[in-house]
């Protein structure tokens, strides 16, 4: 927790002061091993970031008076569109796409999706709520990604995304081309990432279809979870050549 | 698993076929559902990539005739300097970084690095080498890497590291510096990455001495698990421009 996210109803009323409990209080006594006075970095759910100094503290309740002066990291530009992962990965890939300032999300079916995974409660708002505060609380940043599921591949690739991918640069990572993974992408990306196996040829050619641009990464099949951040990086990190 | 990883002692001498049981078979009837007479990729350690076709199976034992054609993906060009990550993501870090083709990990101390985390029983050689297969299981590969335990940060740095680096550009991220992460590199890569809270001035100092250049990837703090796929695809995947 690199910063403490703090929600509206945090605040005692007509205040700059909030009462903290539960989960980031422990984690504020166990890891911070905070005391009365001490100074954390905190930040309002899609507000600013600032800091938060301790005026109360003991195991049940944490209050500070909170100061918010500087604006969230830039957002990602990417725009996810991801096959949903199995339920052993869910947690950890919303966490990292939130980590890495990803704000929309989309959850979707596909061929290689198993039906059952549509059933984890890894997959409950609660969860996915938690996991994207988790990501947030890692890269100090405050905006609350979106995150929507969509259970049928042809309505959602037919009726929805002709819209979604509308001002962006719209993108499949997809083994079988020969269409080498794009640099630096100027501007807002929409990235679709299938299933393990991939997409199958119908799915893939539904998304070139609808405008997608498919490349490959090399001959290496990697996880979801890798691939993500591996994405992320290349097509919107600002580089510079070695001196 | 993409791939069945072959070993030495699988093989019935002076045969072309091996005999497989435990967590592969397992895994071969579980999950590939595969029958008598299929043919699966397989690759033997260290050695080539090919097919193997199903000759005996059942809940057992598994025999397969292989042909063995085919050279394995080019190695990852990064040779990796780690932190030695917290225990819950010691054994993810290592399978994701083999499936990226890495084949030199040193894990090595930091101040910031916990003294437990040396203790934890995934540092154990079968774990190690358990996640290292399953990283080239799942990337098509059959290199296996290698991986040292550095428990002091000093001598490492100072008598071992400058003969390691030779031939390579050595790189530390590091949040602190104004230097943009540079883009692919060519040649062989030494990236070290250092713990949660990063490396101490001190540490980054040593590096930079020893030749390292330091660099940063934004503001956001990401974790190891993250930052991993994020700099290994920045510095050395080929891109090619949008069309």
């Amino acid at each position: 927790m690199n910063l403490i996210l703090l929600f509206k109803n945090d605040f005692i009323e007509d205040t700059n002061s909030v009462q903290i409990k539960g989960r980031r209080l422990k984690h504020i006594i166990d890891v911070h091993r905070a005391q009365l006075g001490d100074r954390l970095t905190v930040g309002l759910e899609n507000e600013k970031i600032g800091i938060g100094t301790i005026t109360k503290l003991n195991k049940d309740l944490l209050e500070m008076e909170v100061s918010l002066t500087i604006e969230p990291p830039v957002p990602s530009p990417i725009n996810l569109v991801l096959a949903l992962p199995r339920p052993k990965v869910i947690s950890r890939v919303l966490l990292s796409a939130s980590s890495l300032g990803i704000k929309k999300i989309w959850l979707i079916n596909a061929n290689r999706v198993e039906k059952s995974y549509w059933q984890s409660p890894r997959l409950d708002e609660d969860n996915i709520k938690k996991q994207l505060i988790l990501g947030l609380e890692q890269s100090k940043d405050t905006i609350m990604p979106t995150v929507e599921k969509k259970k049928l591949f042809k309505p959602f690739v037919e009726d929805e995304l002709p819209d979604l991918i509308k001002g962006t640069s719209p993108v499949v990572a997809h083994p079988v081309t020969k269409n080498k993974c794009p640099g630096k992408i100027n501007g807002p990306v929409t990235l679709a990432i299938g299933p393990e196996g991939g997409f199958i040829p119908y799915e893939t050619e539904k998304l070139i279809e609808c405008g997608f641009y498919p490349f490959h990464i090399g001959e290496r099949i990697l996880r979801v979870e890798t691939v993500i951040p591996a994405l992320t990086a290349l097509l919107t990190f600002q580089t510079a050549p070695l001196p």
